[in-house]
């Protein structure tokens, strides 16, 4: 320890909190604040926040609200938020009990509660580079070592054979956590390719920690979900999010669902440590979960389009390399840059073109190994198509003059 | 590793996972609901849940949103909600920059947020025992170490000489974390108590984490906050919530606030990983830190009157040891009874006067040292003064019956 006598000495932090990476995607957001105080039009790419309406029901259901009381909710959940989300998953048939489930704050919380359930500290869990990044700063509140296995976009970033991925498989192996439809990727992975996972899982007495945010996102084959595999329901965990498919981010709703009863009942008292996830927001989502078609095929349409559009666009772009995202809203690119990272940047400080630039973000950002992604960015095409194709001509332009800057 | 081939073989949860202790405050509330389904009413003094109504304005807040979306917020907090809060602190004189606050799920994400800034796995905090149970469960999630100082009912649970205090801190503890006014025993510290911690947190470079969850509820002496002491800004951490002053805990409004630089900073970065706190609850909450007085006097007057009569009735029975508690809404009272876990359960499980029980939490569970508090329940005095009264009575028909059932 240290043993200071200075008052004015700065005391240390942990190594955790010196470890842990800021947001790639939120960090050149303070630079593109700057450009907008200059009248400097940006269209965001950064940022998995559709410009799309929240479904008019959520704010019907807010706005009738009749408590006299906002009071904790029960730690795992409303008992009509619980239900609701059984009736959701059953519409995809798939059946949880409520006593399977905990209402959490955003998928977020769903994480960490898994990796704390699993997970002590030191303990490693699988994840496939590119990832979200977020899995990062989970990975540290909760200290466990994420271990990456890379993908490639020459496959657009489907897994690699079983041998490659139980090659990582060690004694401090907890858990392979996995992404489809896949942020940052938009790859929706094959049943073949997640019956790849079960058999190690299997093999290995591994958890599946199955992230399924985007389960409706699927524009190309067909949504694969780890509840399909009745063999490991018992090493299952769905972590899940109302988020993107009903555009509701800002309303943090969540769930973890497993029949594995011990991970329920240590993440219920995990939970019971937090109190409750917020109330009126738990209400307001109860007629999307009911009817979850209804509310998220629109989206999904919405952002079939947009894919399209940017694919198209895309192809325009000499040097660019690129596949097919097969789902969520997400695609990572290869531009023809050394450092995208430095690419954009100069995109978001100095590039306009008639006042109007782009902020995108860095692909390197997405993943754990050093060097790689590093001419890759990650492309949210949450604008609509118009806004897109325009951002994609500021892309061209910032393209040839930063190469030509680069020469001169 | 555990390697396993028998696909039904149960896979290990972590040792936290394991250790995690349930919560003492909700524990006995399924038999509560079962005993309720037979027709029983129960009083709950349980839990910190007031009876009391959230004010209106917060219900207007929420009906007059008028966005189209429900879009992340910022992950620091919103700015309007950044400026309540300063706001909110310099109606007390205590001054911190936007830019110096993270608004957080609740106070508890606050109290996560500072263990994981400040310490690696198996560093120690410092807490005073009885202590707010649900610290474990935070310890438990960041892997930080509680170790706990006794105090006494004798003098109200104040804190020990500093010889005392210093004699816990060892080269592995990082931090002081208290609460005042306290739950679960509802003492105000005084000054020189606080003196007593800045000065050891200065001798030995330690961080002060100040839950100030209950900086209203004082009925006797002063709120001392650690703001109050400019020579240790740099080493102090206040955490807050807006739950009880202004009876909104279901909506899960809480904040870190520091004048320390790299605390905030890698407090920012794992605010980013969990994304945002939900975008209508802090708006909801913007007039309330904005006049404090006004929405909070009106309740903590309510809870004096309550203290009041909860302390002149509980003089009337015999056996009982108690104090006057100075702030808060809870006390931990000494019952003349063996195991107040076995009486608790039986008093919710097998007693009723004219159809009427009571729940009350044991006092063990917020101590961390075994065999403490087994004579001790914590009261939470929620409930309007004449429900107060007859819970008292059922107690006190209770005690006399539970003895006598003893003695047969």
């Amino acid at each position: 320890m240290l043993k200071v006598n200075n008052k004015k000495c700065v005391l240390p932090i942990s190594k955790r909190a010196r470890e842990i990476q800021g947001s790639p995607i939120r960090k050149l957001a303070a630079i593109a604040e700057e450009r907008k105080k200059q009248g400097i039009h940006v269209y965001h790419l950064n940022i998995g926040q559709p410009d799309l309406p929240t479904p008019e029901t959520v704010f019907n259901m807010i706005k009738s609200v009749s408590r006299k009381t906002i009071e904790y909710a029960p730690s795992n959940g409303l008992p009509e938020a619980l239900t609701a989300w059984k009736r959701y998953f059953e519409h995809y048939g798939i059946h949880f009990d409520e006593s399977e489930m905990i209402v959490t704050t955003g998928g977020s919380e769903a994480i960490i509660f898994a990796m704390s359930c699993i997970c002590d500290p030191g303990d490693e869990i699988i994840v496939f580079e590119p990832f979200y990044t977020n899995y990062n700063g989970f990975a540290s509140i909760a200290n466990v070592n994420l271990r990456p296995i890379p993908l490639t976009i020459d496959n657009g970033f489907h897994l690699p054979d079983e041998e490659v991925i139980e090659s990582y498989v060690n004694s401090r192996t907890k858990a392979i956590l996995f992404c489809t439809p896949s942020n940052p990727t938009g790859t929706v992975y094959k049943k073949e390719e997640i019956e790849r996972l079960v058999s190690i899982a299997e093999r290995h007495g591994l958890y599946l920690l199955s992230d399924e945010a985007y389960r409706e996102f699927v524009y190309e084959g067909k949504m694969i979900s780890i509840a399909d595999f009745p063999s490991v329901h018992d090493r299952s965990v769905i972590l899940d999010s109302c988020s993107k498919r009903f555009n509701v981010c800002g309303s943090r709703i969540g769930v973890l669902a497993t029949h594995n009863k011990d991970i329920i009942s240590s993440a219920l008292r995990f939970a019971q440590a937090r109190l409750s996830v917020a109330t009126i927001d738990q209400i307001s989502l109860v007629p999307l979960l009911e009817n979850p078609s209804y509310y998220a095929q629109p989206i999904v349409d919405e952002f079939k389009r947009r894919r399209d559009v940017i694919c198209s666009n895309l192809h325009k772009i000499s040097g660019v390399t690129l596949y097919k995202p097969e789902g969520a809203f997400y695609m990572i690119v290869g531009l023809p840059v050394k450092n995208s990272d430095d690419f954009c940047r100069w995109l978001i400080e100095e590039f306009d073109d008639k006042g109007e630039t782009v902020l995108i973000a860095p692909g390197c950002g997405f993943y754990a190994t050093p060097n790689k992604g590093l001419n890759e960015v990650r492309i949210a095409y949450v604008l609509e198509s118009k806004h897109l194709e325009r951002a994609l001509e500021i892309i061209t332009l910032a393209l040839e003059k930063y190469r030509n800057r680069k020469i001169s």
